[in-house]
């Protein structure tokens, strides 16, 4: 690899580069089980500090340096991702649907064709949402350089300045530093993940840095990079992008196009065959949330090295991370260990043993167990409900309903429902009638009536739901209407 | 210690003799935490096979050798053991209730008190209701000789032949045979707790037996014992036996003569003093479920030596025990754990450090948390109830109404309920109506109507109730009347 190519100065001059951030939030995240579900990942959790990693993320690209972010994410996510992009303050993201995960090399080219369409010579800025920076000042004085060389035709990539002789991490070798922007350096090589006598040689020879994928390019130099080296990559997904639909406020690819693409990373696909790689290395504090371990390795530990979130007791233990939700959890006379309690699911491991948690979500996938994918809590874009307690004939959940929100209009052929109002106000549509339910009031759903539920009011609906009836799966359910695009 | 005392026949001949089983279920188990807690403590529980720890205790009991059995417990527990021992067969207990528990001294004195105003000359059979024995025939072989030697004035206590080195029991030595009664030996000493070394030390010697807490002697042996060697013992209690009241099936030992007791060990008070002890060894199983690694022990263990119970799923873990009532629990690449999940709270410890659970325990009572002590469900003499959820302003609960019981008739001042009945039938009484609720049917009760629930039919009612109101405390509640004498 060489810098051999001659500058390209864009139309623009460096000091008004605009970028578009592109967020890559379509992860799963199973090594963070049982937290991070597919049905409700990682990135969308607030593990470190009180913003969820996804709002982190998209935080960093607002400013007057960025234009509108995309964001791709999967399918199933898009009202999740949309409410907490908005709770970020962010109302202008381009929400890009993936019909299933892919790796990140289809996700990057649909961004930079989705870009390419407005402007060619758009500078992308690609952000996976579950990784943690904790000085995002210093990553933001590295943009203008990485965005110069960018539109000289590099591929960059944001090095990490090593802390430690990890090995779940890919390490970069920088080369000769690029004429006249001598902040960035031809890459001279990729290593990836290595074993932990090699990291410690890469560590202290002081010339490696950690892969951070974090990459900035036009979308004219990818688009170039990949027709190159990953040309079955980039057709199906200028397919996928072609016949995109819109629905509401989302971009979906298409389906059939997408999944034809092959699962490949862009660090394989583009990244070790480009001879336009270059390095922009910092110390910005990056730290990827692929494991439990990495979350003790970043918390505020108290004086016996631990690391605890929530209801936690414990009592003679040392370096552990201890995490449960409500659960009241103890724990006693262990050391170096990772325990997380949720409500239906309770995970202990060893630290150095973090990365062996997806063995176990693949055996529970394995065996059918719900807990391995969804959460007892299942969002839908009106809200969320969760079950309470279900027996062989009759259930109950709490509903909740965001303020002008509604359910769709449906019946169920087994299951007759009781409502009872705790909280807020509800708008119930039963057959012919329309009934208003006042907190402390309850209503009748005999099966087969046709009925709807919505919150006029201005705070959260709360209500219970009691089933009852011989089969009350999810699936007893005709939609007739529904204002996000479900039936 | 000597056998010079004279042989005292009693009236009965050996063969003929009858035992009145005295089951002490006063403890409340915190190393067993979470799953033991004071309202619902180890012995109630069913760890080992199918029956519950009392259950079990009482079974042993049963047969032609036996009078009616002697049960001494919490008077909080009292209808749960009520019930327990209906459920097991036995229907003749003697179910005397202490106020508070004052360890094993006191209550042997009860029921050698109790068994004394009948026959003098009972012979009684002590058992903690918190062992389990492998070999009950063994033991039953062993206790004609124990009642013959209890009918000489021996306080004969059972050793078990020990199997390992263990820390947590006291050791007897046993002494000279008693003459023409071979099987059993005076005490010549008891070692309490050893250490590791002294316990090695011990059980090579072979001179050596556990003490089981299992006894056997005459009311008229015990009291003059304990006249002699713990008069302020027996004096309290005598006072809380003769003052007792009677309760439904309960006798309720005066609780003011009986708090006034010392809490201390029957060991202590009267084994160590007296010079009537005696031994008898056997090899019949016994282990005391003190803490999480006895049932470890016992259990029965897959290829890598891990016990297991209910929802559990390991990866590369030995040794362990693991234990979920219903919440999934995945344990990876750890050894030698104790894992314990309920729906409320969960335990880690390493299996040596499982004696130091009830610091835990005593550290969650010291800062209040309501786990320390109750289990989400509480049991009623009329079935339970468990809260599903709890808010500020509501609160949802299920609750199981056996047949033919009702709930006493009450009010609230700070809430409303809705009941919706989910299984069986309900008559309820709401101020002055008398209205039956079927299943798929539900009941409003505003704040301060008087009301009742009662499930007159053949099998449990199973009802929702949705609590709303300012103040959702079990304290608001003025009951008129009460079946169960509660009011």
């Amino acid at each position: 690899m060489s810098d051999t190519t001659l500058p390209m100065i864009g139309a623009k001059a460096a000091s008004t580069i605009r970028i578009v951030p592109v967020i890559l939030s379509g992860g799963t995240g199973s090594r963070l089980w049982p937290l991070s579900r597919a049905s409700y990942p990682k990135q969308l959790w607030s593990l470190v500090g009180s913003r969820t990693m996804l709002q982190e993320t998209a935080r960093r690209g607002v400013g007057a340096m960025f234009d509108a972010p995309i964001v791709i994410c999967n399918n199933d996510h898009r009202f999740l991702i949309a409410e907490q992009l908005r709770e970020a303050g962010i109302e202008n993201a381009r929400i890009v649907l993936e019909p299933a995960g892919r790796n990140s090399a289809p996700a990057i080219a649909a961004a930079a064709l989705l870009a390419a369409e407005s402007d060619p010579d758009a500078v992308l800025w690609i952000m996976a949402a579950d990784a943690v920076i904790t000085r995002p000042e210093t990553l933001e004085q590295l943009l203008p350089a990485a965005a110069a060389a960018a539109q000289r035709g590099h591929i960059v990539v944001f090095g990490m300045q090593p802390t430690r002789p990890e090995t779940g991490y890919g390490y970069i070798e920088a080369g000769k530093p690029l004429s006249r922007l001598p902040e960035a350096s031809m890459v001279a090589g990729f290593i990836e993940k290595p074993d932990a006598a090699t990291a410690a040689e890469l560590v202290a020879s002081g010339k490696y840095m950690w892969n951070s994928g974090m990459f900035v390019f036009t979308a004219r130099t990818l688009l170039k990079e990949m027709e190159t080296h990953a040309p079955v990559v980039l057709a199906p997904v200028r397919q996928a992008v072609e016949r995109r639909t819109s629905d509401l406020i989302f971009q979906r690819l298409d389906p059939a196009s997408f999944l034809s693409t092959p699962d490949i990373s862009f660090d394989y696909a583009v990244m070790e065959h480009t001879d336009q790689a270059a390095v922009i290395a910092g110390d910005f504090g990056w730290t990827d949330i692929g494991s439990w371990d990495a979350l003790w390795d970043i918390g505020e530990k108290d004086a016996d090295g631990n690391v605890t979130q929530g209801h936690v007791c414990l009592e003679s233990v040392h370096g552990s991370y201890v995490h449960s939700d409500e659960i009241l959890t103890a724990v006693v006379g262990v050391d170096d260990v990772v325990v997380v309690a949720t409500r239906d699911a309770v995970l202990v491991t060893q630290r150095s043993r973090a990365q062996d948690v997806k063995k176990i979500v693949a055996r529970l996938q394995a065996q059918g167990r719900k807990e391995a994918e969804a959460h007892n809590r299942c969002y839908r874009p009106w809200g969320f409900y969760e079950s309470l307690i279900q027996d062989t004939r009759f259930q109950v959940k709490r509903i909740v309903v965001m303020p002008g929100e509604k359910l769709s209009l449906q019946k169920h052929y087994h299951r007759a429902e009781h409502w009872v109002v705790v909280s807020g106000v509800a708008l119930v549509t039963r057959n012919a009638e329309q009934i208003t339910v006042h907190e402390n009031e309850s209503i009748y759903l005999p099966q087969e009536c046709t009925h709807r539920m919505e919150n006029p009011g201005r705070i959260p609906l709360v209500l219970i739901e009691i089933q009852t009836g011989s089969y009350l799966g999810e699936d007893d359910i005709v939609r007739f209407e529904d204002t996000y695009n479900r039936t």
